[in-house]
């Protein structure tokens, strides 16, 4: 049986292998990965994403647990803010983790934000659509919501939860640009902790003043994910929200905005490499960027010097 | 005159005017650019970094009062993650910035995060280059330092300065992936609170495990921004490391990586939207993104079909 076969089947090493071809940018990996496109667009893509230290790993443990109970099979991508620096936090991550390694019907992979080659949005994007092949029900992507690669990723989500905690200066400034307003289901995690009633009414607040407000109305959750406390409340607003879009045939646009966004960043990319190499090959972007350097001449120009000698 | 001659002799109106002509995406705003291009490289470009609430536009205020007190011009560029929900930060930062209103030797443009043609990065790059050009002798990124955006900003600067505080939790974990490494100078602000001693810990220890330390070694800086607290200090390291980045060589290479960056943006975007043009005109997008989502085909392929048309 080959390995997209395999990977169909929901064979464990399969699905780690073609991650590993994916993320070293093998050819291997992106025919493998064709082969398996028919067979995505099932999985239900949940985004949990907030500031550091709010939990949001201790949260995806439960809710996989939660959904482990009601059968469903889950897949974790665990995008990292890995760094030499922060290394610890995340040795603890997935030793915690570990409680679920036994357990076939969990999949879990850890994408470091660095090192992609082609950005870590498409990665993940990959990653994700190799879970949904092997037939993972629910994806979760687990994020730190700070910047545009974590917008890029929590936009590919059917569900975004957006997590907090109290204490955390102003509640509602920890939620990045972007964020906020993507938000389907918002949590105040570690809510046993002092300040939680004034984080909550700043959160209800700014979705107040959303002006961009739809037919869905964002609740807020409190959890104490450590203890599982308001975990299983979280999982039906899970899932309510992805039968609200099923009826609001959101489900579908959802899914074709990733869809677009994954093909423009793959187009921007391929188109940019396949451009150097016929615009001069080797060393011809050193060239160009030396004479920018000693402004012989400036970015906008040789671009368009680059575009008109691919006949664009 | 025209534009770029007024801008050249440091006419702020002007600089604001183009400045305007850059966001909006007007062709007339490129053409300038351009003009302008030859007379850039030679401001010292500052960034200033750190998680939300660590006192950037203080420090950056206070750090552009002591050079305007030694006579230098000062251009702020402060990329503020703008949302409906922290306009009211923004806004406390707006008036706090209006005590230089009245003094044409400093220059300040908000970006916000959102909205940008052609992404933040190269739109925050290119007022740069309008400020370097305007004759500002010093310029000043301030951004919240998370995501990609904000470390390729960061990335921009000869001089990266990483701002925490006292009571974030690990406050080595609030500087994200990506940051701690390229930091040339730390800043603990704040540091009147209690927690300050165990932050500079911290910092000195998780810059102890830096496998990728250089030449220079990053000092760390305690600051009370408000009070002006270790601010002329600060200026004094940002002033020695201008003075290390010359005697070493390395600032022409940043300058060089910077440059290569901005070309390489801009070149993956002008051939996308080229590409995506020629390669069937008005709605082809829109019609492979549905044949996608129907998975007739899958993303790679359809790049590749796309490449294929253009003779790429």
């Amino acid at each position: 049986m080959d390995l997209a076969s395999k990977i169909l089947a929901g064979d464990v090493r399969s699905v780690a292998r073609l991650m590993s071809l994916i993320e070293n940018g093998e050819a291997e990996g992106i025919r493998i990965l064709k082969d398996l496109y028919p067979h995505t667009g099932r999985a239900h893509i949940i985004g949990i994403t907030g500031p550091p230290g709010s939990g949001k790993s201790t949260l995806t443990d439960k809710l996989t647990e939660g959904y482990r109970t009601r059968g469903r099979t889950v897949g974790i991508v665990a995008v990292d803010p890995t760094s030499p620096f922060t290394g610890g936090a995340i040795l603890a991550d997935r030793i915690r983790m570990q409680r679920h390694y036994l357990d076939e019907g969990v999949f879990i992979r850890s994408m470091a934000t660095r090192g992609h080659l082609g950005g870590l949005a498409r990665a993940t994007n990959d990653v994700v659509d190799v879970l949904d092949a092997a037939g993972k029900e629910i994806i979760v992507i687990e994020t730190v919501g700070v910047g545009q690669a974590e917008v890029e990723v929590v936009r590919a989500a059917h569900t975004s939860v957006v997590t907090t905690v109290p204490g955390l200066g102003d509640g509602v400034q920890t939620i990045k640009a972007g964020i906020m307003e993507i938000g389907d289901i918002f949590v105040v995690n570690k809510a046993d902790r002092e300040g939680a009633d004034r984080t909550v009414r700043d959160l209800e607040m700014a979705l107040m003043m959303n002006p961009v407000r739809g037919p869905w109305e964002p609740p807020i959750y409190r959890t104490v994910a450590t203890k599982g406390e308001g975990v299983p409340e979280l999982l039906e607003a899970i899932e309510a929200h992805r039968k609200f879009l099923l009826r609001e045939g959101s489900w579908g646009r959802k899914a074709r905005e990733r869809t677009e966004h994954t093909f423009m960043e793959l187009l921007r990319e391929r188109l940019a490499s396949r451009a150097l190499e016929r615009a001069g090959g080797n060393g011809s972007l050193a060239r160009l960027v030396e004479r920018i350097a000693r402004r012989e001449t400036d970015p906008y120009t040789a671009v368009e010097e680059v575009l008109r000698k691919l006949g664009l």
